[in-house]
């Protein structure tokens, strides 16, 4: 049974699946270089493999067709491999030093086509349409459990983002607890009694340097810092705490906007793998405001090394004004 | 010019290599997959080629040698992409939401021996030993001035660890502010009066489930919740906040049972990348209590994937009571 452990040091959780022993072979990374895991398999997001994968908790399908039956468009299951499951019992064990508890939680696998070798970037813009709708009712559906406290939508596209599989599906993960990656948000509020990233969005239009595109809805902007060469953020210019919040024009604008910077982004970085990253407040934990979600996305052209992982500050080699110059242009070429 | 950005929403430091824009064909990930950036071209660290480094910091090298020529044994040059300069003067800089400040700091590389591919697990326990002296040597020379408030000491080893040449060499990085990524050693100690690290220590050889060795200075063991899958921590068991206060019996020490253990990696492991992290305390900033130094090596046989990047909850699919399991039979059958 998996369970999470209380890093100390790092004031941190850790997944850990107990009882599992992965040998060197059991991991994507080899002598060889490195390889999707099941390339040799059946693909089990395939349409007609619906049997290779645990039943599935929603899809939107043929009106007529029975629920893990082909005929679905998009299709969302459980993570084969989850460490979280919300028929668990909440248990905190404290032994000493260590604290563990279990991954009441839910992990959810969205396959975004029943079609193997087309990407998100290369969808229409209605099917990009539909796949933001599946997430935003999964965050209501999954938000409406008091258990949960956080929900993370997210996409690892290419091995060197750490996708497991080749066919084109994002993830949603449910967690009893808030990661404390953007307290940076909460802080300012507590300070300013103002949102982040609304006055980010104010100076940014004022400067210009770093606006990729400005539409109705959302901008898309480099940030000032990021941790990412080439990382991009698209914001929702109006005010909103949480992704499951998102109203219809904007998911269409979204899906428009998305499109059109994935395909600069697959032009521009030569087939990158990438992360889509949505970042939302938490919920159900009174805590909500000074939160603004956001999408980002993450190109991921460099492994990161030992600075990263001991000290947390990132090495970008890249300026984000050069990163916008880039893809400003191309963006604006794209009809 | 190189200057730190503040990131507000992750409240941490990014470096940013200011007015340099890579292109896809700069980075060492590319379409046919991911290889040593100067794998066709002379390499700097290898004896004879002195002249393509940086003129050397330091170097154990023959009596009568001069800096700069060949006949070294171990060599210190500055980082030629350093990010960092001690000659700069600290500015910084508000504009807006937007702080940066300059890059007053220090990137050393140590290039570990003369001779091209021969690995730190490959090489004698005395030239382990002296470089450890010289990792000594540097952290208490860059601690000497007082701008430098954290000294990050790093390796590393193979591409899937973020390695960009392969000659076999370490780095020390000297920064002008703390990290937050320990700050549980502080945390622990304002609250409990008392070293996590000691105190943790004392548990796991009374629980005995995590431990693969155990010698007069040293402790070697799979922590409680560690981030990567087969990580270990190799532990002074005296408290020592600083590893330049390391003693000559624990270098010797050190070396004896760093070699032993990385060879364990190696073979349980089949070869895989890997980073060695020091993890020390801060400098001349007076909140040195509470951290106590140790030694993490963690083989990176998965990409840190969406779910990571987003929330900063690692997971991992082996159990380092597995682990232990695992390296401690080896550990123990080495001579």
């Amino acid at each position: 049974m998996p369970e999470l452990r209380k890093d100390l040091v790092r004031d941190a959780w850790v997944v850990i699946a107990k009882g599992r022993a992965l040998k060197p072979n059991d991991f994507p990374i080899n002598k060889n270089g490195i390889q999707f895991s099941g390339s040799t398999q059946v693909c089990p997001f395939c349409i007609g493999n619906e049997e290779h994968t645990p039943p599935e908790i929603t899809a939107y399908r043929a009106e007529d067709s029975l629920p893990n039956s082909p005929n679905w468009d998009i299709r969302t299951i459980p993570n084969k491999y989850s460490a979280f499951n919300l028929q668990e019992e909440l248990i905190v064990a404290n032994n000493g030093l260590n604290s563990s508890c279990t991954g009441v939680g839910q992990h959810e696998v969205i396959v975004e086509t029943p079609e193997h070798g087309i990407e998100l970037h290369e969808f229409t813009v209605d099917r990009i349409r539909l796949v933001f709708k599946m997430f935003k009712e999964r965050y209501i559906a999954l938000a409406n459990d008091n258990r949960i406290k956080y929900i993370q939508i997210y996409k690892n596209r290419g091995i060197f983002a750490g996708a497991s599989l080749e066919h084109s599906h994002s993830q949603i993960l449910a967690l009893p607890m808030v990661p404390q990656v953007n307290k940076g948000l909460l802080k300012y509020f507590q300070q300013e009694s103002s949102c982040l990233i609304c006055d980010m969005i104010e100076q940014e239009i004022l400067t210009n340097e770093r606006v990729i595109y400005k539409g109705e809805e959302f901008i898309i902007i480099c940030p000032y810092a990021p941790r990412f060469s080439y990382e991009v953020w698209i914001v929702p210019i109006k005010h909103s705490q949480h992704f499951g919040h998102i109203s219809d024009s904007q998911l269409k604008e979204l899906a428009i906007i998305c499109k059109k910077m994935l395909e600069t982004i697959i032009a521009c970085l030569d087939n990158p793998s990438y992360n889509i990253v949505i970042n939302s407040a938490p919920v159900n934990n009174g805590e909500e405001e000074g939160y603004h979600w956001f999408m980002e996305i993450n190109p991921r052209l460099i492994i990161t090394a030992g600075v990263e992982v001991a000290t947390g500050i990132y090495m970008n080699p890249v300026a984000p004004e050069l990163a916008t110059d880039l893809f400003k242009e191309y963006f604006a070429s794209l009809r």
